[in-house]
C-alpha cells in the first residue's frame, strides 16, 4: 500500500493521481489549497476519508498562505477558502466534517495567524494518522464477519486509495487475511468512472489479494448462483435512515437482500451525519459525458442523445445487515442508539 | 427504421453491422450460412427474434448451398450447418425455435433438394415477415399499458435492432406513441456490450422517440426519484419459472418490485420454451475481453486481473407483472397456462 495522500516535509500536499490509474502510478504535488479544492472535484482524489483529509490539507495550505495578513483579512481569505473546499462535492459528509474541525481550531485561536497555521497543520498531519487507525479498527471489527474462503463483493472503491491507507470496506478483507484467512474479492467495475475496475482491482492486485472484475450488471447472478458470501461497501454519509454510497449501491443491497446474503456497511463515523434525513442530502450530478464518453475515451452514446449521471445511491437502513464502525459492528438501529446525540 | 436482416433479390442474406453502432451504419452481406453464424456469434447480429430469422436465412444459404448433392448428403450436410448455427449461442430460444422450424420442412420434403430449398428459402422469409407481424402485435397489446406521459425504462436492446423490425419491449412504446401518446425512454447502458447506449439510442433518435442514457447503475437511484413509470424488457428465453435475458435484468427487476413499478416482459411466443426450467438452462460466458476492454478500444482493468462475463441473468416470476406476447399481456401464471403444454 502507497500512501493515497500525505503531508511532504516542505509543505505540500502530496497525492496519488488516481484519474490515470491503473494504468500509470502518478503522483501530483499542490502548495495552493485552490489546486487541492480542483483534485477533490476532479477525482485525483476520491473516498469519502481520502477527501476529508485533502480538504484538512487544503485548509492547511491556506493557513499557510495567509498567515502574514491581518487577523480580519486571514479570517475572511479563511472562510473563503473553506466554502470552495465544502462546495467540491456536495455528498460526502467528510468534506464538511473535515473543514468544521480545523474550523473549530481557527476560531480557538484567533489572534496570531502564524501559530495558528502551525496548529492547522499540525491538526491535518493527526487527523491523517487517525484515518489510518480508524481504518485498522474497522478492519479488526469486520474481519470477524469474515469465514475462512469468503467470497466479499464490493461496489466502488473503498479501499486504500479511498483513504489515506488501507480503506474503509476492504479493511476487514485486509485484516482477515492478516489473520491467516483465505479471502477472495469480485469488484463491480461501477460506472460510469470505473472506480472498481481501475482502483479496487489495482490496490488489491498491488498488494496480491485475489480480485475478479465484474460488471456492474452481473452482481446479481453471481449471487443468485452462490458465487459471493458477503457484501461489503464504503459510505459517504450515512443519515438517521439511509447509507449514501456511490451510485449502484441500492442494487447491490437489494440483490443481497433478496439471496440473505449479508450487506455491510464500512463506515468510520466521520461519515455519520444522523442530524440528517434522505431529504436533507444533495445527490451529486455529474458531467453527463461521464456517462456518454468511458474515461474521456470511447464515445459510447450517439451525439446529441442525452445522458443522466447521478453519482450516489440511497441505500435504506432495511438493505442493511450491520455497520462497521471503528468502534465495533452494530445494526443500523444500534448504530442510531449509539451515535445519535 | 430500416430493416436489421433481409433477404436479398439476388439471395443474400443482408444485415446492419451491430457492432460498429452509433457511429456508423453498415452492412453486411452473406452468401455461405458459415458467415451467417460467425456474424450471430461475434453479434453482427444480436438480439432473440433477429438471430432466430438470421438462423432461418442461414439455413435457407445452406440448402441452397448443397442443393444440387444427394439426398444422404445433402441431409448430413444440413445436419451439420444445423449445429453450426445452434451452436453459435447457447441462452436463446430463438435459434433452437428457428432452425427446428426449418428442419420440419427439411424432414417433410426429404426427396427433392432442389424444390426444398425453394421451400426453406420461402419458409425463411416468411418468419422475417411474421416477426414484424408479431411485434406490431405485442406493440399494440404493450401500448395499452402504457398512460400518457410514461417515462419507460428498459435494458439492453430489444427494439427494431433486436428484431426484423419495430422490435419486442420497445413495440408497446412505439404503438403507443402512434396513438398520440406522449413516451419517452430511459436506456440502461447495458455493459458489457453497451447495446442500451449504442442501439436502443440509436433506433430511438433515429425515430425521434425521446430517450436518455444512464450508467447500469443509475435505474435504482431513477426510480426511488419517482422518475420511471413502468420498465419493458425483452427476453431471450421464458422458462417454466423465470425470465433470461440480459445480464442485469435481475436488477433492475428488483428495483422495480422495491419501487413498486410495473416490471413487463415482451416476448413473442417464439421465445417460450415452458418445457424447460431454471436448471435446464445454460447461462453463456463471453469473452472477459468484452468486460476489461470497453468496446474492444480501452482497458479499463490492470493487466493480470481476471474478470468474469456472464452474458445473461434469471430473473424469477415473482418479479415479474406481465408477459407481453402477439396475443395479449398475461401474468407469469396465466401466460403458463394458456402456453405451457
Amino acid at each position: 500500500m502507497i500512501p493515497t495522500i500525505e503531508w511532504t516535509e516542505d509543505n505540500k500536499v502530496k497525492m496519488i493521481d488516481q484519474t490515470v490509474l491503473p494504468h500509470e502510478l502518478k503522483f501530483l504535488e499542490f502548495t495552493d489549497y485552490r489546486d487541492v479544492a480542483t483534485s477533490i472535484k476532479v477525482m485525483n482524489i476520491r473516498g469519502a476519508p481520502a477527501i476529508g483529509v485533502a480538504a484538512a490539507f487544503g485548509m492547511a495550505l491556506a493557513t499557510i498562505e495567509f498567515k502574514s495578513l491581518s487577523k480580519d483579512k486571514f479570517l475572511s481569505s479563511m472562510k473563503e477558502a473553506a466554502e470552495i473546499i465544502k462546495n467540491t462535492r456536495p455528498t460526502a459528509s467528510n468534506l464538511f466534517w473535515a473543514v468544521d474541525r480545523v474550523w473549530r481550531i481557527i476560531k480557538d485561536f484567533p489572534d496570531n495567524p502564524q501559530t495558528l497555521s502551525d496548529l492547522v497543520v499540525e491538526e491535518a498531519k493527526i487527523m491523517a494518522q487517525e484515518d489510518i487507525t480508524v481504518n485498522k479498527n474497522i478492519g479488526k471489527n469486520g474481519a470477524k464477519l469474515l469465514n475462512d474462503g469468503d467470497v466479499v463483493l464490493t461496489h466502488c472503491n473503498a479501499g486504500s486509495l479511498a483513504t489515506v491507507q488501507y480503506g474503509t470496506a476492504l479493511a476487514p478483507v485486509r485484516a482477515a487475511i492478516e489473520d491467516g484467512k483465505k479471502i477472495s474479492v469480485i469488484a463491480d467495475e461501477t460506472r460510469p468512472r470505473l472506480q472498481g475496475a481501475r482502483l479496487t482491482a489495482y490496490e488489491l492486485q498491488y498488494d496480491k489479494i485475489p480480485v475478479k472484475v465484474i460488471s456492474d450488471t452481473s452482481s446479481g447472478l453471481l449471487m443468485r448462483l452462490g458465487k459471493v458470501d458477503k457484501v461489503i461497501v464504503g459510505t459517504d454519509r450515512v443519515s438517521s435512515d439511509a447509507v449514501f454510497n456511490k451510485i449502484g449501491t441500492y442494487l447491490v443491497a437489494l440483490a443481497a437482500k433478496d439471496n440473505d446474503i449479508p450487506f455491510y456497511v464500512a463506515a468510520p463515523t466521520s461519515t455519520l451525519s444522523l442530524q440528517d434525513t434522505v431529504d436533507d442530502v444533495t445527490i451529486e450530478q455529474r458531467d453527463a459525458t461521464e456517462v456518454s464518453n468511458v474515461l474521456g475515451k470511447v464515445r459510447i452514446v450517439p451525439e446529441g442523445v442525452e445522458c443522466l449521471n447521478y453519482a450516489f445511491d440511497i441505500t435504506p437502513f432495511r438493505l442493511v445487515s450491520g455497520i462497521i464502525t471503528e468502534d465495533g459492528v452494530f445494526t443500523p438501529e444500534e448504530m442510531l442508539s449509539k451515535y445519535k446525540k
